[in-house]
């Protein structure tokens, strides 16, 4: 028998029943299989977990902000201190570089976060308090008071990791318990995150069952689980395919879910700017979809350009960089042959091969970086079949013939969760910059000008979503705080409660001075009137 | 061949298809049917009404706020000057009463709702501009550019209704085409109001398709209809029964939808109070149940007592009123007859009768409000049938043996939009409050204290929705602005997009000098540093 590694249910690592089938992830390096094994879990575990996390919540949504800001800032501390332990977890289980992806930018961003639902939590600048003293009426945002489910994506094993990223700390600030779902591409990792987390939730005195790990489950059970009214709401992040079959057992039971799918993130280049600076823009784009192997939800898959000397300078300029490209692996074993798929697909509706990098001698779950290309013309005939999602450094240019044209293909474009559109310095594509901007606003969530998609900054003013199916609701937010937290509030209004029945701070008085409350229509740090 | 009345599509009042279906209203106080025909719509119509409504949405994104708040206040104005003759028509479409009902409390309200929107939309405060001025990353709430349908109930000819009431205001002001379907109980008054609002809309030099308006149509339409991508969101207000299939329909394609369902707003009598003031909290509740012959969401439908001398008195004042009390008609012609099943499953699953009221002599769709009652364990075993919403005047008063039991049943109780606690005077009943209402608090939208539920202010801090299914998402509100409108935006980030082409709330200068705006972290009406 294969030892298997244990749960985490209620504070306590468990082992899975001894019929429990079993997993182990792989080193994209080599390609082998790793020797750790993880238990598939099934309903009888999937229960104890509702229920340990259901009592648990009722409880942190009762539990002093400061309690919970206490745990997301020791948690950070307790990364930062095994930051290299777990850089290697995560490099020998993702392939990513130590350094700098994980050590440099990943682990760093993600301790961001952590500390941001910290500050956010503490401030309690999520809940928006709204105070009419003439009625007394007062309400604010509070936690659904029951668990979270959170599933991270293969692609980030820290900043989205449902044991640490940015849903998990978005949930636990406002006051949830967290199912985490492991991504079976990084067990290993999560483990020793999880481990951590219930040392510094036990330090911040939280119910045992705040943070909970399990690792895989059958498609059956987890949609058993998307779909069970215990939970409050879910936080997910990965395939659309996946996505939507979760959303769909969500929605049956009135569980607000978010979904963070996919989307090929169109970036234009008007004419002015590719005359201007074509080979700039091509390395800034090379750079782009290149980066984390092309693994990213805002990778650059799809060029829209313009026929003319700018492009062919463009186009010579990217495929140079496509043809020498050597990176680093996959992060699974299915997804080079699932990118080859895409591309085959691609070339049999008519796409073109522009440039094809070279994959490395060595073993393990390696690709080449591809570029395709394919007149304005033929993707009008077929616009849906040119913007299926490559997952990897992979990507197609579309040649308008025209203005016209491309302003026609802009209207074909499905939801994303980016546009980035490049131009001239001086003013002169300002016309079509606008015309294409109003055909894209409506389709993505972040609009960009001059910058390439990558790079989603942990900023206040972030949208990292979009509309249906780049994200599950055009509203919200799965990365910025405070706005990514507000997804796990629940908006509660008292109405004409007793003073001293009222939380804290939707009292008169301001319970630090320091809380931004709308009263009477005014933000303001302030107290409300006391005839309220 | 019966006359049909027109449709209003794309600025046209429009004859129906000859094939088409046709339906009337009724007269509540006769029970006979009125003699104007309304057509039921096709697939065909329901194709017009979109493309036109998507087109003029995609103008409304980017129209000024003013113009937009310019005909929410004169049609707010039409209303106003047309508010006897349109109570006239509703009162004959819904027998609701012109005096005070229609002419002093709804019409008002609904007026008041308008120019609220309007506010919001000339302020823009509903857009919760954010500034990251280290980044160069802003974000807003912006409208999704595409239609929003709004489907209102058969209670409210004016405050909910789809032409005029909270829903059709709030997306309009957010920069929506609204395509209106009338609830069949009162065709003739919609279509009144939607003449109002064409006028008004064409005034403000908006899009002809700003307003359309169809009457009724078969299910399937109708789940086509919610069903389709062309939508950008719904506003429903309803019964559960259609809600959850109209969600069904819009989840499937990721629209948002928003839901005011049911619920049977629970009012929970604590021992001081049941001693203290008996008679008037009974008087209270009988008013609140009687009202608007009990035909509201928020009517109080499940009394949680405590056995006792207090009680006593409280359900023999109660009684008392109930077996004097004769109300007006029901809405239409089911809706007697449904009450009188409910009561008679309640009565089957073991609930007594207490009180009857008369029904008056002449024809209509008349009932008699109905009192039961049933023991604590009698509910406690079998908790869902007693929670079964019985729409009219009619309330189930729970009585438990002991505060220990009446906390066992507070933890039974299903979703609702309101709970109401009751409580003596001074503070002994303090620890019972706690516990029910940090039981009652996921449970509900809206706690009040020594308050029944109906009345809905439209204040800004109001939250007239709940966890579902009474509401269809825990974090928005259908009354009070400038909550109900955020239900329509989608957030869009600007990052790093040059600043003449920002709109102007996100640019460095505040527009207004007025405009409230987090500015790194910080609430403020000043402008952001030239630097950012």
């Amino acid at each position: 028998m294969k030892p298997l590694h244990p749960l985490l249910i209620d504070g306590v690592w468990t082992s899975p029943e001894e019929s429990t089938d079993s997993f182990s992830a792989a080193d994209p390096s080599t390609g082998e299989d790793l020797t750790a094994y993880f238990p598939l879990s099934g309903q009888a575990t999937i229960d104890r977990l509702l229920n340990a996390a259901g009592l648990a919540s009722r409880t942190l949504a009762n539990t002093a902000p400061t309690a919970l800001a206490s745990f997301l800032d020791n948690y950070a501390t307790a990364i930062d201190e095994h930051a290299e332990e777990l850089a290697t977890l995560a490099h020998r289980e993702t392939g990513l570089p130590r350094r700098p992806r994980l050590l440099e930018v990943e682990i760093p961003r993600t301790i961001k976060q952590l500390r941001d639902a910290a500050q956010s939590a503490r401030s309690e600048d999520w809940t928006m308090p709204t105070i009419d003293t003439a009625h007394d009426i007062r309400s604010r945002l509070e936690s659904l008071a029951k668990p979270v489910l959170v599933m991270g994506p293969n692609n980030f094993p820290f900043a989205y990791n449902g044991i640490c990223g940015g849903d998990f700390a978005a949930a636990v600030a406002t006051g949830h318990a967290v199912i985490a779902k492991s991504h079976p591409a990084h067990p290993g990792t999560t483990q020793r995150l999880a481990e951590l987390a219930l040392v510094a939730a036990t330090a911040a005195h939280l119910p045992p069952a705040t943070v909970q790990l399990f690792y895989h489950c059958s498609p059956e059970v987890g949609l058993s689980l998307a779909g069970d009214s215990r939970l409050g709401a879910i936080g997910f992040t990965g395939s659309e395919t996946a996505g939507r079959k979760i959303k769909a057992a969500a929605d049956a039971v009135g569980t607000p879910g978010y979904f963070e799918m996919s989307g090929v993130n169109p970036v234009t280049i008007l004419p002015g700017a590719l005359v201007e600076r074509p080979e700039e823009i091509a390395h800034e784009f090379c750079d782009s979809c290149h980066q984390g192997t092309g693994q990213f939800c805002t990778s650059p898959g799809l060029v829209l350009t313009v026929e003319g000397l700018g492009f062919d300078r463009f186009l010579a300029a990217a495929a140079k960089r496509f043809d020498g490209a050597t990176l680093g692996p996959m992060l699974s074993r299915a997804l080079p042959s699932h990118l080859k798929a895409s591309v085959k697909a691609l070339l049999h509706a008519g796409a073109l091969m522009v440039a094809r990098g070279t994959t490395p001698a060595e073993t393990g779950f390696t690709v080449a970086p591809v570029l395709l290309r394919v007149s304005g013309r033929t993707f009008l005939n077929d616009p849906a079949v040119f913007q299926n999602e490559m997952f990897g450094p992979a990507a197609l240019v579309v040649v308008a013939a025209n203005s016209t044209e491309l302003v026609q293909i802009a209207q074909r474009l499905n939801a994303s969760l980016t546009g980035s559109i490049y131009s001239v310095t001086d003013q002169t594509d300002d016309l079509l910059y606008e015309r294409i901007s109003s055909i894209l606003a409506p389709r993505i969530g972040r609009l960009l000008n001059d910058k390439m998609p990558t790079g989603v900054a942990v900023s206040p003013a972030m949208m990292h979503g979009g509309p249906f199916p780049a994200g599950g609701h055009p509203g919200f937010t799965a990365v910025g705080m405070p706005a990514s937290l507000r997804r796990f509030g629940a908006l509660r209004c008292y109405d004409h409660v007793r003073p001293h029945r009222l939380p804290a701070s939707l009292r008169n008085e301001n319970p630090t001075g320091k809380l931004w409350r709308s009263i009477d229509g005014v933000w303001t740090q302030s107290d409300a009137s006391a005839s309220g």
